[in-house]
């Protein structure tokens, strides 16, 4: 049976150290703030945003929330940016993703300030993981499954890892994090177009599984022993569920504990973990700053 | 028998379709201008930088090589590169690597304006290929690879591609290449620290390597009909070469042969590609920057 890695619990360890550099950092007279801002009123976006500032006021950072009408302007939300990149009060922002269709997403990604920018989505930011240089910021969710395969005591160094997924917030810079001096695992980044698929994941002694398709990787994925990070959170109906719908992963839970040697939940494993990065990236971003 | 990919012919055909963008450009009152910076002596650094210069001329691109003493300061190259940001008539700007240990090359690098920056090393440019953003510069030698897998007929979508060595030169650049959409390929990034490498290549329908190590990959890591791009240049001694010694590749040329369904010589194959991609790539800047 897989040991099953408790990413509420590793988060808890990441924002105990949290708490201790903010500690830290208020006797030096700083207090690290994140700037939250979001465009328009879609539900999944207010929830996350709510508890990223939720999780700022348990830890004693300042937070700003600053919602935008469904109809604000490119100009408008460009403009708070700027106004954010220059209060020093903010070391921080973040824009939640994915606004309305007017604006222009990638504009408004390149406004942020590289150095108050912990999302980590700047190319300023890209290029730093790239180049292996760590004054960068490292996106929440990659950054925050290193630290799950650390804290699951996963040796990373030549393993075979397998990223399931390209995109440029989880499968690419997973990728380059895997890869980079000091990681040293043999990445595979494998995506829609790989041909058996499974045959390339049972390859693995570290699967990635970031495909956005519930419960798409099964124990036919599986090597004997291999660690599973699932970062997919799915929305699947379910007429028992109070709510009609159950999360769930990308990972067939269920099925591959029997041979997973340690597995991530569906809520439970990564969720948590990608707000605790946040915080530590914000407070990165206070030291610098000062 | 493999057949061999004639790297020289790919880039005559590369350097044909340059000839005709740069009479497009001359006719609109342009002609793209390739600025290469060389800090001090270093005779493999000279010859590149010579082959570089003599292929613009024979293609009619205007060139400028400036050479500064190996006692050269960083400022005395950053001013260097800072004048030929505003110089009109310069698209493209490289600085020869590696210069002098004085010189902090990054910094240089930084210092380049990104639409000059037809080595593609300028993390804006890095955070591009990241991004699948065409509209910055691929570094030569890996957009020289992705061409000559074109021209051979290789199909990349779906191919299992394995890319030894992780550097930002070629490695990282050329996977990122590879996964890219419109490419497709499940790359696996190998490297110094892969165990069984033999094992990993073995998996490889396209193989990629930039070890830098003289015949490294032998017979043993070739699947029966793989493609094999040799991106390595490596002196070996031989008394029975007129210099003292040969050059060869990554790849054990011979060795391969009987067993690679393609594979690229060295020299012959790479080399001229990565001279053909420069111009391709400083032609580029010419049209953009007009």
């Amino acid at each position: 049976m897989a040991t099953i890695i408790d990413g509420k619990k590793v988060a808890e360890e990441v924002l105990a150290e949290c708490a201790g550099e903010i500690a830290e950092l208020k006797e030096a007279g700083i207090t690290p703030g994140l700037a939250v801002v979001l465009v328009g009123e879609d539900p999944a976006s207010q929830v996350y945003v709510n508890s990223k500032v939720r999780k700022c006021a348990e830890l004693g950072i300042h937070s700003e929330k600053i919602v935008l009408s469904k109809e604000a302007t490119q100009e408008e939300v460009l403009e708070t940016v700027q106004r954010l990149n220059a209060d020093p009060a903010i070391h921080g922002i973040l824009v939640q993703s994915p606004p309305p269709p007017q604006i222009h997403e990638e504009e408004i990604v390149r406004a942020i300030e590289p150095a108050k920018d912990v999302d980590g989505f700047h190319p300023e930011n890209v290029a730093k993981l790239a180049l292996e240089d760590s004054t960068g910021f490292v996106p929440c969710t990659p950054a925050g499954c290193m630290r799950l395969l650390k804290a699951a005591g996963v040796e990373t160094s030549g393993a075979e890892a397998v990223v399931v997924g390209r995109s440029m917030i989880v499968g690419k810079p997973m990728a380059l994090l895997l890869m980079a001096r000091g990681s040293d695992a043999t990445v595979t980044v494998a995506h829609s177009r790989t041909k058996d698929l499974a045959a390339v994941c049972r390859r693995a002694d570290i699967i990635v599984a970031a495909v956005g398709i519930a419960e798409f990787i099964g124990a036919d994925f599986v090597k004997e022993g291999a660690t599973i990070i699932d970062v997919g959170i799915n929305r699947v109906e379910d007429a028992s569920a109070k709510r009609g719908y159950r999360l769930c992963g990308d990972v067939a839970f269920d099925e591959v504990l029997e041979k997973a040697g340690a597995v991530t939940p569906v809520p439970g494993g990564v969720g948590p973990m990608t707000i605790a990065m946040l915080m530590k990236n914000t407070i990165k971003a206070a030291k610098a700053l000062g």
